[in-house]
């Protein structure tokens, strides 16, 4: 009786901070598949079954979807309640926001939408003074409490219930996409306290995003329903699959993005994309904006989800106040919340502030950056201005930007590598848009008083509107984004999709391929990879390219000097040999050869799957012993009479494992690792064993021969 | 000496409808930068040189945008002028438009824009007469012979010089990224030729586009100037990473949409698609279109080179007027012109057509579509009108779309395979705007007449403007194209860069994703995969899944009962056995062994390079004749002292062929061949060689299965 015929627990599946093999995934993803195709001829049930089946990868796109479409819509509301809060409260109803409260109010005007009785500031509500300094100062100090309560409260449910919630997790996400596994990096406690929190960080006022969070909690979504379906929970593939029309899900509802959302999953997320997966991340991201537009009741959110945070976190990885995670989370908010009130550029929410610096000065526009001087004969309609001197308005938004934008790079800084959710992508278009509309009215003050000037004589008569300051903001913003995270294609789409304007699509592409050549001119890496590599997760990056003359020889193990490689032979050793190899070595698998003498490779055993084959054995098959004969073959080898019951293992036996001659070029090897997702290969001479290369083998060579030869990385 | 160490003419190189091996073609690039990065440490000059060959990526890319936008908008302005010339001529300059003639004339009023005396109709310059009966026949007549002239000129000049410039392309090109060869196919000649006919048989008023000839054309310029530099010419594999940008720029300057043209690119043509390659289509899309732009003095031609051809072309492969390609051409632009002519809808150019139907009824428009019944007592402003029963025009209107959708189906799927520059993109928008616009003008006027159904009461109330035709129109073109050629992404994208409706998004991908379900319900082939399929082209589609439980020893040869393998030994066969084996065999290579009788693998030897080195050996080596034994280990064997000098050839045996064992599943061996772009690959059984796999086996393999089990597609 063959007792491995029937499958026992546990087998297929992976261990914590472990690599999948893709292979193996994508055959028992076929060999279930078979099973129901053929039984699905049997009876009508078995096929109504089959069609489900078939179908269970569009319903569990509909449904996160659906969730994190609603997710999203919920935290937008919260954060707009929130974030208000600080401000002051609503009479009618605490749980109103400013906009709503004065929106439901009957006594509102047009010219005073954002004064209305019902809604009262602190210093209003408490000292009944709405000007003067002590109302100032109460407004101030109640600004910083709350958010620093809302950023204690944030760091204490990190901390307590779901570390893994902290950050903006597109770097892990990444990681599991390319194969790793982190257990409850997805759970539903990350997916919860996740949502909870992000709501608290970004009402806080912290230089924080929602967008990458928002991936990351669209990807427990994923994660949750994949759960449900056992063609999805079953296969680590197959899931990744579902994960990554998710993250095309998350930014579909960050940005209101649909498109841009598959982009960036194709472009910046996944590892494994094919085809039908890009047909289902379109349909989840549909799904997911149409939801989120439905829950919205302002409709006006287009830009409201961008929020990412700025570069370099790893200069930060050892600072001392990074041991006291709370006491960091508290202090910079202090300081934020301080710094911030006083600047109304810093003030207002991230998304607000690009959305004005976004804005073209129409004739009704009230904003400082408006304030330019009119001249008193102007006869032209109201939405072809020309050119005009700037206004004393227009001096003080320029310092007060100036000094937001150096806060703004500093504390977004400081802000990315703390223990609560925080996202990269809203501070680097702020950074980014501030410094292009500075540039853009410097750009049309030059031209108003100089268009004598060559640069200007031919484009800029006087009198025409020849510079649009909103449009250098935008390009400033995308330059920057782009910079930071080195997107392209999906930069310009979410650029457009955020903005309407199809037709800056030439200066949006212009400032997406600009800032990456020259972005890639000081490194390689984007900040997601750049993290990636600080936490020291094995990701075979595919835009890496590997130009090395080395063979597979001189990357596997074991190296000259170094002990034999650990096999196992095909009939020869005994259980207690195995459980002492097994014991004595930390490897994932062992190869199977014919005999030590020949060397004949037959097959590739998992380690994990030796130890359960023969504690199930040893529990469940009477007559195995320590002394038993293990044997891979079909047939049991002819043994002394008395000797004691053999073992089959054939059946854990991978009869088709990956080798490579020594010969091979390590180009060729890290081409296959990285299409094929594979966890190790075996390397072989004339049909003998050699020895073997694991992924980890393969990135530390990597790392060692950029090391070697840094020049190199500029030719590619 | 070893003469083989300096390298002969015309390795490396493929014969014409052959397979390259992309893993070569990978690492000789390799090689060479490396060769080029050591150099460039030796002097300054090596230093540029190093420096300008890294960056001709992107200057090829520069050039192939500027050329191809340039080509497009020539064939822009001569498709305007020629199409114009079948109804008439401009009396200032014959080389004029219509639309330029009476925008250079004086005389022309807003009112009369279309109405200038220098204009005239063939009528008005040979009969004086611009109405009646005879004046209409004279018109009909010469557009019927401008229309015969046109055709027949294009089918000759494509006939006598340049074979393969006719139909779309896009499958060829498609079978050429995967790896095919075929010379000439992207050479000058068919530049040109297609350049000129393409302009010829648009102009002739067949129901054709230009969109997808336009990507063969980018891809001729993209193949031309590929072969400026040595770093593209000399490697088909980084040729291609070309070709699939110039595809994109194709694309892009076909639609006017950059970044669809890249995803259409991505999704559709292209096989090996680096992000190296996404960034600099993404270059050569943005020039190439701004190039167009330039170009272009109209500059409204957003919707201009949408058309590609419709359905059904290989029921058409055994027609007996397919044996005279001039006669058949002759006909059907005959049978279009009589029928065309007198059908507004037909008559006028399809894009044209396209654009009328996709428009909106505002209160200026002229168009017959928009002749709906007024309510004299309105008062509401032009940009707001409320539905309204439709009036005569919008009756007629719907009779002569629904004759010229019948007639748009029949004929394009005549014109499809015949011997001219044909693109399939916009008549199936064309079929499908008008089926769109015909039932929205149904389902308006049920709303207008019957607002009282369950179905309209909730969100048509009277008198409000609820259904708009050009929308479902819209909607309809997507869907239709959709369907024909299975985009999804790449769709949506065009369409709504084409057209500049972002909100219109939530409808169009819905159009997408359910067009795809149906078509897919019916065949998972889009007209492009069933295009290479009927040319027996070796394509092995991405898209394909192959779930089946055979293993690689089912499909390698030899089978059972076939002759053994024909390998050669590592140093026991002579040049004339060699010879010999050549001869009476056509296999590509040969497996080379230890000796016949262990059969462990030691590597793999080209056909062509085989048979390069024995005549450069037999001419150029000194004591190499037929009874020379042949080596390919490092040292030579100990021959008899009086044996004649042996030959070397180590260096044309590929030490790292590509090997499975006899045990890996065929969907394993499927997605390496496809993953890794392999000729051939060897099977093994511990370290014994059994057999050989090449493409071919794994596609006749794939398509038996495909038969045998039809119901499996569907569960994919």
């Amino acid at each position: 009786m063959d007792f491995l015929d029937e499958p026992f627990p546990d087998v297929g599946t992976y261990e914590d901070f472990h690599t999948i093999d893709w292979l193996r995934e994508k055959s028992r993803d076929t060999d279930r598949h078979r099973k129901i195709t053929s039984k699905s001829k049997e009876s009508i049930w078995e096929f109504i079954k089959s069609l489900l089946d078939a179908w269970s990868g569009w319903v569990v796109m509909l449904l996160i979807g659906l969730l994190a479409g609603t997710l999203a819509g919920v935290i937008d509301l919260a954060v707009d309640w929130m974030t208000d809060l600080k401000e002051g409260v609503c009479l009618s109803a605490f749980w109103y926001s400013h906009e709503q409260c004065c929106w439901t109010s009957n006594e509102t005007t047009f010219e005073d939408r954002d004064k209305c009785p019902l809604w009262q500031k602190w210093s209003e509500l408490l000292l009944s003074q709405s000007e003067g300094a002590s109302a100032y100062i109460l407004n101030y100090l109640m600004y910083i409490l709350w958010a620093l309560l809302f950023a204690f409260l944030a760091v204490s449910l990190v901390r307590v219930f779901a570390p893994y919630a902290c950050g903006s997790g597109i770097p892990e996400i990444k990681t599991i996409l390319s194969g790793f596994i982190i257990r409850g990096y997805l759970g539903k406690w990350t997916l919860l306290i996740k949502t909870v929190t992000l709501v608290l960080v970004v009402s806080s006022g912290l230089s924080l995003g929602k967008e990458g969070p928002l991936v990351h909690v669209a990807c427990c979504c994923g994660n949750f329903f994949s759960s449900l379906f056992s063609k999805y929970s079953k296969n680590e593939g197959k899931r990744r699959e579902v994960l990554s029309a998710a993250a095309a899900a998350g930014v579909s509802v960050a940005f209101g993005a649909p498109i841009g959302g598959v982009l960036f999953s194709l472009e910046e997320v996944s590892y494994y994309f094919p085809l039908k997966t890009l047909w289902r991340s379109f349909f989840a991201a549909l799904v997911a904006a149409f939801t989120l537009r439905s829950i919205n009741p302002f409709g006006n959110s287009r830009l409201v989800l961008f929020y990412v945070e700025y570069h370099t976190p790893w200069r930060r990885k050892t600072t001392r106040l990074g041991k006291y995670p709370v006491l960091e989370v508290i202090v910079v908010t202090a300081i934020t919340a301080i710094i911030a009130y006083p600047n109304p550029y810093t003030r207002q929410s991230t998304s607000e502030l690009i959305s004005e610096l976004f804005n073209d000065c129409g004739a009704l526009e009230s904003s400082q950056l408006c304030d330019y001087i009119n001249d008193p004969n102007m006869t032209r309609p109201v939405d072809d201005i020309p050119d005009r001197p700037a206004g004393v308005g227009v001096y003080t938004a320029m310092w007060q930007l100036a000094l937001a934008l150096i806060f703004k790079i500093v504390i977004t800084i400081f802000t990315f590598g703390m223990k609560i959710p925080s996202g990269l992508f809203i501070p680097s278009m702020a950074v980014g848009a501030m410094a292009g509309r500075m540039v853009g009215i410097g750009v049309e003050q030059l031209a108003y008083h100089h268009h004598d000037w060559i640069i200007f004589r031919n484009w800029c008569r006087p009198g025409a509107d020849c510079v649009t300051p909103g449009l250098y903001a935008m390009v400033g913003a995308a330059a920057c984004l782009g910079g930071v995270t080195r997107m392209t294609v999906s930069l310009v789409v979410i650029m457009f999709e955020l903005t309407g304007g199809l037709e800056y699509i030439v200066p949006l592409m212009a400032a997406a391929v600009t800032s990456k050549w020259v972005a890639d001119a000081f490194g390689k890496e984007g900040i997601y990879e750049a993290h990636i590599h600080l936490n020291g997760y094995p990701f075979l990056d595919v835009k890496d390219e590997f130009t090395h003359r080395t063979l597979a020889t001189d990357v596997m193990r074991p190296r000259r000097g170094e002990p034999p490689l650990s096999v196992l032979t095909q009939d020869s050793m005994t259980v207690e040999d195995v459980e002492t190899l097994i014991k004595e070595t930390d490897y994932n698998g062992f190869p199977v050869v014919v005999s030590r003498d020949s060397e004949r490779l037959i097959g590739f055993a998992q380690r994990r799957e030796l130890i359960l084959a023969i504690k199930n054995a040893r529990q469940r098959q009477e007559g195995i012993v320590s002394n038993s004969i293990m044997y891979f073959t079909e047939e049991p080898p002819e043994l002394p009479a008395n000797s004691p019951h053999p073992l089959k293992l054939r059946r854990i036996l991978n009869l088709s494992p990956f080798t490579v001659t020594d010969h091979t070029p390590m180009e060729t090897v890290v081409d296959i690792f990285r299409k094929l997702g594979l966890r190790q290969c075996l390397v072989t001479r004339s049909g003998r064993l050699l020895g073997i290369i694991t992924k980890k083998d393969v990135l530390r060579h990597m790392a060692q021969m950029a090391n070697q030869d840094p020049e190199s990385i500029m030719f590619n």
